[in-house]
């Protein structure tokens, strides 16, 4: 495989050359909005919400899960100043197509017997889910009983659809 | 404050207008890369790379810190065959600018005394750092030394520049 980091300062260039006056924009995000959603490569969440620089933190994971990033949405919140939070999940997920355990076996087998690999991965939940609705109510209410969160904090629930484009609201 | 995400389905509407044939990509990234990046607001990491949709996984944390993320980067290489990382911290970056001790203060102070939240704030390390391209060497090692990654990884490490939207090659 060729590295595709090749590439990147070549399409940077033309990134560069609009880059206009972002030069100035402040520190904290001036929607005061914190976006979780999943590292999903279909997803283009700036796109999809019509966000521009400097509007929203943005905290993409393997199936868009607000529990694990705690310790970045409290920095959001306490240092920078953010207020909302929007949970996106997604149709057709990763998640919804595998238990921790297969991720587990598979990373076994492949390391053949190594203890040391074998111990790091069962340490590991895989956070995997099998229904996406109940999976986006789940992430709004972990946010809105975490003790360390902000109690203000105004959070909605949301699913985004890779056949369409279309988000909706769960809650 | 007005929750912003009352506007989200309004700036969706356009999104949605021009998806064309998106709704056909399949769930693997097209260019086997992971991007790492942080959720800071003034990054649009697929504009400052020329990404478009089904080409990366893209992680986002406060910091950029691969170490935060080792459940999505084994999901993402084993079940979604993504085989190359590259890991960005950027200029201007609000984890230079803290450390762990001062959140703890700042969300126990607000408690006033709640001893749950101190105990559970406590158990927290924030990550923060000192150095930003000593980050992005330390972000780089740890992905090529953690045994339960892919040996064959391609990684590199950059820094985006936040007041011209350049990037440049650390590792």
């Amino acid at each position: 495989m060729s590295a595709q980091h090749t590439e990147f300062s070549k399409r940077n260039e033309q990134y560069v050359a609009s880059f206009g006056d972002k030069g100035s924009l402040p520190m904290p995000p001036g929607r005061k909005l914190i976006i979780v959603t999943c590292m999903d490569a279909r997803l283009d969440p700036a796109a999809h919400l019509g966000l521009k620089e400097g509007d929203a933190h943005v905290i993409r994971n393997a199936g868009g899960l607000a529990k694990d990033e705690l310790r970045s949405i409290i920095i959001s919140q306490r240092l920078l100043g953010t207020r909302e939070i929007a949970v996106f999940n997604h149709t057709d997920c990763g998640m919804l197509t595998f238990s921790t355990n297969d991720v587990r076996s598979t990373v076994k087998d492949a390391a053949k017997g190594d203890a040391n690999v074998a111990a790091r991965v069962d340490a590991i939940t895989f956070l995997d889910f099998k229904d996406l609705e109940q999976s986006v109510k789940e992430n709004v209410a972990w946010l809105k009983n975490e003790p360390l969160l902000l109690p203000e904090t105004v959070v909605t629930g949301w699913i985004y659809d890779v056949k369409d484009g279309k988000i909706s609201q769960v809650v």
